[in-house]
């Protein structure tokens, strides 16, 4: 074995010096060591007159019956003898020198070494100030960005700032430029082993941006790369992050119980940006809808897991500078690709992000002489803009109604202060969303999980929430919210139906919403875009 | 192409001659053919001056811009032409006889032959009566069976009666006899192809019992198989099969788009038993302890999706009877291989699992005259034993309470009748959990999935769950359920907690229980086992 080792070493010393001193090394063959042993090697070779040591056998426990069978019992000491354990141990059962004399000290010990324990090497990262990438915004809704293209920008400021130190790496399925992050490729290329043809653009032998069609590998790349002590962010389709379930539900669970261990130091988040998401899947229908990756981290350890569903371009920008910086985290970031109305200024963004979920004064009804007397809340780019719209359509049809707008980033603010780090306290909550009056919620992901975390609060039997039941299919991006009751139109019967003594009063308001949804039903099969009143809507204070 | 398929079939035809005559042909090559073009064949070659054809560039809409780009349309009316439409449609559109008489007719078009609509061929399932597999029980809770032991009798039967038919199969990643199915051995062994060794046991070149280490694998192959008629089990470790969660999304979105086709033929179901579950992971901790894979589902359309958490063994053999028989669903059993107490008869099973959810009258306090003070309600094997055990110190320690046991087997029956086939009408709902009392829920998995089914009932506000909490670790079973706030004592704490009048009347009862959990706590420490009050617990009327 030791022989070996010296091989395999000595090789890889002679491809570095070679890579280093000569360059142009292409994918060299690495030494691999097979070891090949018998399984159970070492353990009883029969058990009961069957042979155990190198069958299937030795898999699970080779002698069941120490307990009541004596031959057992007598195997299991003679091969425990085996290992003579009178040379490694004394009298007292402490390890003899010659044990003690192999064991590593200092910064070689397991919980010391940057090896092992990675957040040792953690520098900051150098997120530059938000200024320079945020958007302009002299009032609310007045133009349009595509919120991940410009937080593309700012990765590239990351990625150019850490070109030296190359401890940031961005990985995603093949969807870097599909996400719009490709002002990265400015600062780095992809990272490519393989030959380079004419044609190829952004490859790099050394690039930091890697990209795989295999969610696997890439959650693999990332977890081993922060655990090394270094940053990144996976960028992915909303839908089929799902198919890392199971890797991330064990980098929480390594989290959680790390995070009390005193000497392990705090690695960096793992960030997830999930775009290209339900609501816009135009072309790519059903099989590419799928929010419920946030109702499968929010099952795991408070301690660890966030949630945010930035609502415009700046609100992306602050989550992103605070998950980028944060440590021991799995963030998950919900985020469209499609240009999205811009809400809030930076100042603005900063301070809904800190609260993580605040009224939006100039888009309700506020008035501190009464109380509203219905909220409308909005979780997620899409929802959001369906909440303004029906906020506006409430104030052109039912100008006497208190309307109050709420927006929620942070989705763990939701849960009772008990249950989560960020869960808003009772009293804060109640006065947000109050204890008596209806909550229309609109939400980005499935309905139900909106109750899930607010189930315990005081109002709770007047939360109403919409969001997406499953329908999904092909067709245009309104019809979309429509076919699943999220649309501003819903919205609005939703607020009829639930505020006391609408019903009669605004029932004809009730029936022109209903009118314009079968309208919309017909223009969208005879002209296959959405009604002009729609598609091109802007927000009026 | 022609030639190289008249090769491959050649081929084919060769092999299968050789085996099927000859015999003993082990893994043969089957031809390969490797057809390579390039990317964007026939598309064009350049656009804007860039290559497309045979690049990354045709990946995507290689002529983005034909709606303003007068060049794009020109070269995009080119490639469509170069088709020579005029060949194929005559002028009004239709495709010519030449086309149409390429086109199958009968059986061999693409919604009729039995190759794309595997369901044509489907046969019954030859379930044998499940008499001579149930257990008997003379009371509830005198003796004690593996549920899914039993359950691979009934299993074996199946096996032996499809041994002709050929058109049942088990997958699972290596865990039948671990999951306690081994008795399906007996009619079939592992499908195995490659080297048998002496050791080996119970390989077998044509077993229709699979296993790879690699539920990705085994989803494939089930849903495959589902799909060309025949039927199928996958029996999983319940943390893993997370691993999957992305492949059964696209099989229920499949199952709920093909179920509205009315050419299609009914497949049979995607039965999960998900087993070695997250209660009794004494030796492998925290990373095998994950429940959420029914909170997965239950996201996902409810024409579709069942969830079935059978109590013990009777239950489970009339859950699987269901499930095995039924179409177009995917069926999540969840059921333990730990020995459980057996509650009810056969026929007491096979009502409880049809009525989904019921009192067990023998088990409370059931009397006409008054309405119950509490209901302890429990779903899965483990929280079920604890509900009894609960309701048994509350019979002990306060007669005079009246106290309804209720238990659900599946869980869907909490959804209300409007948003689930089997959702349970509210009057049904109220009158089973009552409108205004407290409800103690004892729940499987995460409990929170408990208030996202039952929020929109009127009892509510008194639903209290206890569950899976991501509180894990290689412990005990009691001290699992313990760590989790699910235990018998904490039950019995949370009665006395939520009835009015009890809390002052009763507060010596619950420091005894919280006394009990203490030393519960040094017990375990001391003695690496179970208080023995606890570990020899039965029932007792």
């Amino acid at each position: 074995m030791a022989h070996a080792m010296d091989i395999a070493l000595d090789r890889i010393t002679e491809i570095q010096r070679t890579a280093r001193q000569e360059g142009g090394i292409d994918r060299p063959l690495w030494p691999v060591i097979v070891l090949r042993t018998p399984k159970g090697w070492t353990g009883p070779s029969e058990v009961d007159g069957l042979p155990v040591e190198g069958t299937w056998r030795s898999h699970q426990v080779p002698l069941a019956g120490v307990r009541d069978n004596g031959e057992h019992l007598r195997q299991l000491e003679q091969w425990m003898r085996s290992y003579r354990p009178e040379e490694l141990f004394d009298e007292r059962g402490r390890p003899r020198e010659q044990v003690l004399a192999g064991v590593p000290d200092g910064a070689r010990r397991l919980g010391s070494t940057p090896h092992a324990n990675g957040g040792l090497l953690l520098r900051e990262l150098p997120v530059p100030p938000l200024e320079k990438y945020a958007v302009a915004v002299d009032k609310p809704g007045a133009t349009l960005h595509e919120p991940t293209r410009v937080l593309g920008d700012l990765l590239e400021t990351v990625m150019s700032a850490t070109s030296e130190r190359r401890d940031f790496r961005i990985v995603g399925p093949d969807e870097t430029a599909s996400n719009r992050l490709q002002a990265v490729y400015a600062a780095s290329g992809k990272a490519w082993q393989a030959e380079m043809l004419e044609v190829d653009e952004h490859l790099d032998r050394h690039g930091r941006v890697m990209e795989i069609l295999s969610e696997h590998t890439c959650q693999g790349w990332l977890e081993g790369y922060l655990l090394t002590g270094r940053h990144g962010l996976f960028s992915c389709y909303e839908a089929f992050v799902h198919i890392v379930d199971s890797m991330v539900n064990q980098h929480i669970k390594w989290l959680r119980v790390t995070r009390r261990l005193p000497w392990r130091a705090p690695i960096a988040s793992l960030n997830y940006l999930l775009t290209s998401h339900v609501w816009r899947q135009d072309h790519n229908g059903f099989s590419h809808q799928d929010p419920g990756f946030v109702d499968h981290v929010l099952n795991k350890s408070p301690e660890v897991v966030r949630v945010y569903l930035p609502p415009d371009t700046n609100t992306l920008l602050s989550v992103a500078d605070h998950t980028l910086r944060s440590r021991d985290y799995v963030n998950v970031i919900v985020a469209g690709k499609q240009p999205c109305f811009d809400w809030l200024t930076l100042d603005q963004a900063r301070a809904h992000c800190a609260r993580g979920a605040g009224i939006w004064p100039w888009a309700g009804t506020e008035d501190s002489a009464r109380e509203p007397d219905v909220v409308l809340a909005g979780a997620g780019d899409v929802p959001t803009q369906e909440v303004l719209a029906a906020a506006q359509l409430l104030r052109q049809h039912l100008p006497e109604l208190a309307v109050r707008v709420v927006n929620v980033v942070d989705l763990a603010r939701l849960l009772p202060a008990e249950e989560h780090p960020h869960g808003m306290p009772a009293a804060q909550y109640d006065a947000l969303f109050t204890q008596d009056k209806p909550v229309i919620f609109a939400y980005h992901g499935y309905p139900w999980l909106i109750h899930r975390l607010a189930y315990r609060r005081t109002g709770h039997h007047n939360l109403h929430v919409r969001g997406y039941k499953e329908i999904g299919t092909t067709t245009t991006p309104f019809d979309m919210v429509v076919r699943n009751d999220l649309d501003r139109y819903r919205l609005v019967m939703d607020v009829i139906d639930r505020v006391p003594g609408l019903a009669v009063r605004a029932a004809d308001v009730r029936q022109s919403m209903e009118d314009t949804r079968l309208r919309h039903h017909a223009w969208i099969r005879e002209h296959g875009t959405d009604l002009p009143e729609v598609a091109d809507w802007t927000w009026t204070a």
